[in-house]
């Protein structure tokens, strides 16, 4: 019998940290150190890869759902930090485009997107992305990024989406190599 | 609050259908037949938009796990269905590497992949993928593919996964055509 439905849900240590209050952080730098330090999180806490992505209001700040890399902890490919954190902002919003009633929000992650992730940016109807950690410093420690098209940050800047790169681009990366150093699994590194 | 779960579940018709009988096809015409007629049951049962996948056995041609587009009903942007149908297929395996434990296992999608779901296939483990109809036809409709590498067939087969494309491409199409016809909704087409 085939299986016919599935559920992603954050870790206990992270639901735990959203709950009691709501986050609202004014600027581009306090959401990039918010999305660091979840990342840090999920290798401390042995959940997943070290990867997280948070969705906010861009105007308010406001928090509207934060992601982490579930992929060894469920067992779901597809569950990268940022599509976590799409489906659960969409869940919010009550809608599959994070901007249909108008607001500005944004997606927020440690790591530049994987192909995946990145092909999954126009369809979720962010309208700012921000990144910490380069592709090639997920590559350096052994995780592949996929094959995304030559200029992406173009691509996605001619369909309306602002890309922001490099911030604390060193904080994030020195998650990326904590995790290489605790001996995180780098999964996904067959030779294909 | 933010929410912290979320769940993707397969239409009831469809739920049903998979239930009370394993679905083993030799032929890769006969799993593409069967991907296109799942295309044709979500729009003829108004569960989303005309886009069907399913995972096979390459060898035995056992049906691993089926998906369809769901993104309308789910409010989920992800929910396209080769990702529905990886994260399925990945529950019944029991890992998040589909060729973990040395089956070949296979895409079978209806349409070519979108970029997202493009990205998505050398995280799922499959080893081979089959494609219906053509990116185009769907753009033809009005559906956006996003930005895919210029040539992601070779990218593929460049991390030694097989890609069959054009089975049985008419019958495909025209189910894209119907859904057009009936009046379906074309999402995803703003001006981004």
């Amino acid at each position: 019998m085939t299986n016919t439905e599935f559920v992603l849900r954050l870790p206990q240590w992270l639901a735990t940290v959203l709950a009691p209050e709501s986050v609202r952080l004014d600027s581009t730098e306090a959401r990039m150190r918010f999305v660091i330090d979840l990342a840090q999180g999920n290798i401390d806490h042995k959940t997943g890869g070290p990867f997280a992505a948070a969705v906010f209001e861009s105007g308010t700040g406001r928090l509207v759902a934060a992601g982490v890399n579930l992929v060894e902890s469920s067992n779901y490919s597809i569950a990268h930090a940022e599509m976590v954190a799409f489906a659960l902002a969409q869940r919010t919003v009550g809608h599959y485009d994070l901007g249909i009633d108008g607001v500005a929000r944004e997606l927020v992650t440690s790591t530049e997107p994987c192909a995946m992730c990145l092909g999954a940016i126009p369809w979720s109807g962010a309208r700012r992305v921000v990144c910490g950690a380069r592709g090639e410093d997920a590559c350096a420690i052994g995780f592949d990024e996929g094959a995304k098209p030559t200029d992406w940050v173009g691509a996605l800047r001619a369909r309306g989406i602002e890309v922001v790169q490099n911030v604390l681009r060193d904080e994030a990366r020195a998650v990326l190599e904590d995790y290489l150093g605790s001996g995180g699994t780098i999964y996904n590194t067959r030779g294909r």
